[in-house]
C-alpha cells in the first residue's frame, strides 16, 4: 500500500498534474482550480487553496499561478456540463453476494439523472416521499443506504470505443456516493423485474468529489483499490451509443452496504456519511429530511 | 371514436393551436413550425407545409404567417434541448400480462439517454453488438422489438409537482418508439433483477414525432386511447426530483409487442415499423444494420 502511494506521488509532481476542484472562494466567486495539497497527501478535502484554472477542463485549459482560498467545495464539474450519468450495478462480486443476486455476465447499466449530482460535502435531501410512511396500517421504511463508487468522467466524444482507446476518452477519476433508497429501488421497483431508478434519482442523491483527479496523475487506474476495468466499461457503454464530454460513470459499489446485512441499519435524519476513496479523497454528507 | 375526433377538431381551430414540428425545408434550413393540415386530418406526417415559429417553444414564441415547405421532419424538439428522458415500464396491465410480470403497484421508471432521441422517420441503427452473435457455439438472437408510446414533453421546471398542477408543466404530447432489444434488456440485463438500459439506450433508439401536439389542442389527454394518467405520472416522477424544460416522458407501451408472443417475430434488418397514435400521427422507421 505505501509503495503504491509513493508511486503515485511520483506521478503527481509532473508538470501537468491536476486535481480539478470547483469551489467558492472567500471573494464569493466560483472557480475551477488545481488543488494544492501537502506533499504525500492525496485528499483534496484537506486543500485550503487551489491554483486557478482558466478555460474549460473538458477542452483547452491553463493552470495559472493565481492562488485562491477554498471556502466551499462544489462538484468538480458543473452539473450543467453533464448530460448523462451511467451507473453500474453489481460490478463487484462481493456486493452481488451480499445483495443475494447472481453475479451478472455483463455489466448492469442504469442511469441517474444529472439533477442528482451534488457537491462532495453537504446535505442529502430526503423529501416526504422517501421518509417513513404508513399506508393502510403498513409501515414503508425509509431504507436509505450508501454506496461509494469510483467515478469516471468522459473528456471526448466517442462511439463504439475500443478497449484499447478507452482511456483516451477519460478526463479523470473521482469518488461518488450513489445514494440509494432500497424500498423504492427494490420493493417498490416493480418485482420481479425491479428498475432501480426511483430509489436512486432524487435531487442531490449523487454527491461526488472532492476532486476530479486527472489521468495525468492516475495513469493506471488498476492501482486503485476501488477499480476493476475502466477500459472494458467505457468500451461496453459506448456500444452503439455516443458518450459525450462531461458524461459520468459511477462504476459500482464494493461490498459493505446495509442492503447486504441481516439486520440493516438504515440511515436516519442527521446521520453523517463520510466516504473515503484511496488517492481521491473524502466526501462527507448528512442525511437531511426536508 | 369519430365523435372524439370531432371534439378535438373543435379545439384544434382555436387561435393558439400548435402542432409543433421541426423540419428541414427546401431551402436547406431547419425550422420549427406549426404544421398545416387538411381539415379533419390529425397526422402531421401528412403535412407538406408549416407556419414558421420564431422564439423558443419552451419559452416565448410566435407563430408567424410565413409558410415553409416541409422536406424532412426532425424530432419535434432539438435533442440538445432534452437533458433527461424518463420511461415507464409496464404501465399498461395488458402489457404486463403479456410480458408475464406482476402488475406493479407503482410506475416502474427507467431512463433512456438523450442521445437515443431521433427523428420520427428514418433508420433505427443496429450496430454489431446488437445483431445476432454466436459465443462458444451459442446463438444470441438479435431480438429487436417495438413499443409505441404516448410521449409527454415538460415545459416548465418543477419539483414535487402536485397532481393538480401537473398539466401546467406540460408543453404537449407526441408519440415515441421505445426501441427495445429484449436479449440485452432481459437475458443479459442481470437476472434476477434486470435493468432495461442496455436493451434500450443505443443512438437512434428513441424516434418520436411526427409533431408535438400542444396542450392547447389536446386539453384533456384522457380522450386519447393511449393515455392513462399524465397527472399522476408527472407528479410521481417529480417526487424529490426536479423536472426540467425539455425533459421527456415515454409513458409506457400498451400490449401487442413481440415480447409477449409465444413465437415472437423479432425485427430484422430492413423491416419497416409504422406506428400510429390517435390525434398525433404516424412514425415510420426502418431497422438498419450498420
Amino acid at each position: 500500500m505505501h509503495t503504491k502511494f509513493l508511486a503515485l506521488l511520483g506521478l503527481a509532481v509532473c508538470a501537468s498534474a491536476q486535481r480539478f476542484v470547483r469551489f467558492v472562494s472567500t471573494d464569493g466567486k466560483t472557480y475551477t482550480g488545481d488543488a494544492i495539497l501537502p506533499a504525500g497527501d492525496f485528499d483534496a478535502s484537506h486543500s485550503t487553496q487551489a491554483k486557478v484554472i482558466t478555460g474549460d477542463i473538458l477542452g483547452d485549459f491553463t493552470v495559472t499561478n493565481e492562488v485562491k482560498t477554498i471556502k466551499t467545495l462544489l462538484s468538480p464539474l458543473d452539473p450543467d456540463r453533464t448530460r448523462t450519468v451511467r451507473c453500474v450495478g453489481f460490478n463487484y462480486a462481493t456486493h452481488a453476494v451480499e445483495a443475494n443476486v447472481t453475479i451478472p455476465d455483463f455489466p448492469i447499466l442504469f442511469f441517474k439523472p444529472w439533477t442528482s449530482l451534488a457537491a462532495p460535502n453537504g446535505k442529502v435531501p430526503v423529501t416526504a416521499g422517501y421518509q417513513n410512511q404508513t399506508t393502510n396500517g403498513t409501515l414503508f421504511v425509509s431504507s436509505m443506504d450508501y454506496e461509494t463508487e469510483l467515478v469516471v468522467v468522459i473528456k471526448t466524444k466517442g462511439f463504439n470505443i475500443s478497449e484499447a482507446d478507452a482511456l483516451d476518452h477519460v478526463l479523470g477519476y473521482s469518488a461518488g456516493y450513489d445514494v440509494s433508497h432500497r424500498g423504492w429501488q427494490i420493493d417498490r421497483g416493480g418485482q420481479p423485474q425491479p428498475q432501480y431508478s426511483m430509489g436512486k434519482d432524487a435531487d442531490g442523491w449523487g454527491p461526488w468529489g472532492p476532486a476530479l483527479v486527472s489521468t495525468s496523475i492516475i495513469k493506471d487506474p488498476q492501482n486503485l483499490n476501488l477499480w476493476t476495468k475502466v477500459n472494458g466499461m467505457v468500451s461496453f457503454f459506448s456500444m452503439g451509443i455516443t458518450l459525450m464530454p462531461g458524461d459520468i460513470i459511477f462504476t459500482g459499489t464494493p461490498s459493505g452496504v446495509q442492503l447486504g446485512k441481516a439486520n440493516p441499519v438504515w440511515l436516519q435524519n442527521g446521520d453523517v456519511v463520510e466516504t473515503g476513496t484511496e488517492n481521491i479523497g473524502t466526501c462527507t454528507n448528512t442525511i437531511t429530511y426536508v
